[in-house]
């Protein structure tokens, strides 16, 4: 602008009143202006506007990975509520490493965006970078994977009751030895999903049940060889409560491998939003999170507090129910 | 830093010094700039910060979608790059409309980032916004759904081949009736695939195959309905190339519901990325695209342009092969 103003000998004022079509700047003058900038390419920095508006129209998204069909619909369901808003959506990957989650948020500082909507990494244990940003005034709601360290929205579903009821239904399908199969040890989810299968399995009949929980690492070659050894001898589990989508593809592979039918020796229900559970051999029994609308109600609630002035987000804490779809690979007959 | 260089009677450019730890400045002057800063809760603005180094250190991807699983390996595979040189990936999602690309190629104009590796919506027709920016000097690299408009590097696979070999092997298992299963027209990755398609049809024994494109929406009803009505009556299509990984669950669906055995009856070929098509009613043959590898590949290609002077980005026009993987779908007895 300055470039402009020296050569049309005009002052940085007008040309900024021209480029923004001031009425108090004659047509002439602006058609000028407008013809000077086109010759000189001329565009207006986004940085420095977003300086002087103090606003980017800019949320961010955070979150461990796109991998997991959850994240994908929790995506469109954030992004249907910002195009409504005019509102960019910018998403960063943790890929569930905490370092780089915060080297994200230290990024986030004050300016690049208006508010964040986030979900932890599996490895998150401290907050000191979360409580930074928040106390620098950027609006923040957690979803699915919360932080209860900070005093603001967030948005879960009810993983505890899903995890209680999947088994609860493998139990009633007359599964005797079930088991849990678990990842991170730090993520609340799947420690909440594991509480709510230990609470069906100590309340099923006396003796009947042990605990057995596997812990796997979503890496499909070690999960594989885990299973092969955990789905070997007479003590075998009859019954798999799996707790992320991921690790469907490890179980079934084994047990076809091995002979073993699903639902006849093995019964399986998975944590799952994948869209081609119904075309699998058998089709999966999963609690299918309503991950469209946990985006859709965490970015709702974030548009609340950027546009009220007296909005409290500390004190929104929303649940929305799981569904247990039972599918042939927890009932009827072997295929 | 005005308010601190006012507190403390120093000049800013003495405050600036003192917050980069010059040398120029005293320890003792360091320390207390330091606590008064603290205490004021002060944090550099990186939109300023980024206003004087003129970067960003932030590159972005612009891509139609995340719920294909093309998309999350090739995101994958950008992250893994930019990690290594510190950068940060924002992504931004167009879902498939052109007036969303438009307007986020706007706001990444000048400064807000350093570089951008971009597919195409399937809307998009005109290329303004792109020139735009690329005239603006941000680098660009193109990657799957390439743009040949714009003298830039491109990372592409080779899709017509693909179609073409995917459509012979249907004709080697014995089909005598193969449908193309289309999207969006407006796709050259899609009519690319068709193109392999008609000349692998074409080249068959004459007379024994007609071209059969069916021209599917993604949307799920719409599609079953669609197949239903083709997949009725004695002319049935007996083999089947699917464009898009979304479209495996409505064919398989609706050849279930009809008593139609796969490969018995239809054989089944599919464009996808998707980890669990091995355990798929039956396992689906596919052509797998190198995801990971071509962002992997694009984002090598924007490092150099980002930090070497005279690198040209023209010249570079990568195409990685992708795999015809061949499964129960299409081979072997009907199970």
């Amino acid at each position: 602008m300055r470039r402009l103003a020296a050569e049309m000998n005009l002052s940085v004022s007008t040309i900024s009143k021209a480029l923004r079509d001031s009425h108090e700047i004659s047509i002439e003058t602006k058609r000028k202006v407008l013809e000077l900038a086109g010759r000189l390419q001329y565009r207006p920095n986004p940085y420095a506007s977003s300086l002087r508006r103090k606003k980017s129209n800019t949320i961010a998204v955070v979150i461990p990975e796109v991998a997991d069909s959850y994240f994908s619909f929790a995506i469109n369901g954030i992004e249907t509520v910002a195009m409504e808003k005019n509102y960019h959506v910018i998403v960063y990957l943790t890929h569930e490493r905490a370092e780089r989650e915060v080297s994200i948020l230290e990024d986030l500082g004050s300016g690049r965006v208006d508010g964040l909507l986030m979900s932890l990494s599996s490895e998150t244990q401290a907050f000191e970078h979360i409580k930074n940003l928040h106390s620098n005034n950027i609006p923040i709601v957690f979803f699915d994977r919360i932080c209860t360290e900070i005093p603001t929205a967030t948005v879960s579903t009810n993983d505890l009751e899903s995890g209680y009821e999947a088994t609860l239904h493998l139990l009633e399908e007359g599964c005797k030895r079930v088991a849990y199969l678990s990842i991170s040890q730090g993520l609340s989810i799947i420690n909440q999903r594991l509480e709510g299968y230990r609470k069906a399995i100590s309340e099923s009949a006396a003796g009947m049940n042990d605990e057995l929980v596997i812990a796997c690492t979503e890496e499909i070659t070690t999960d594989k060889a885990l299973l092969r050894q955990w789905l070997s001898g007479p003590g075998r589990p009859d019954g798999i409560v799996a707790s992320v989508e991921k690790l469907a593809t490890p179980v079934y592979e084994v047990c076809h491998e091995m002979g073993l039918g699903i639902p006849g020796d093995v019964k399986v229900v998975c944590f799952s939003n994948q869209s081609n559970v119904n075309i699998l051999n058998p089709p999966l029994t999963t609690v299918t999170q309503p991950a469209f609308e946990m985006g859709k109600a965490a970015a709702t609630l974030l548009f609340q507090a950027l546009t009220r002035r007296n909005f409290n987000l500390a004190t929104e804490q929303l649940v929305i129910g799981s569904r247990l779809i039972k599918r042939a690979s927890t009932i009827g007959k072997i295929p």
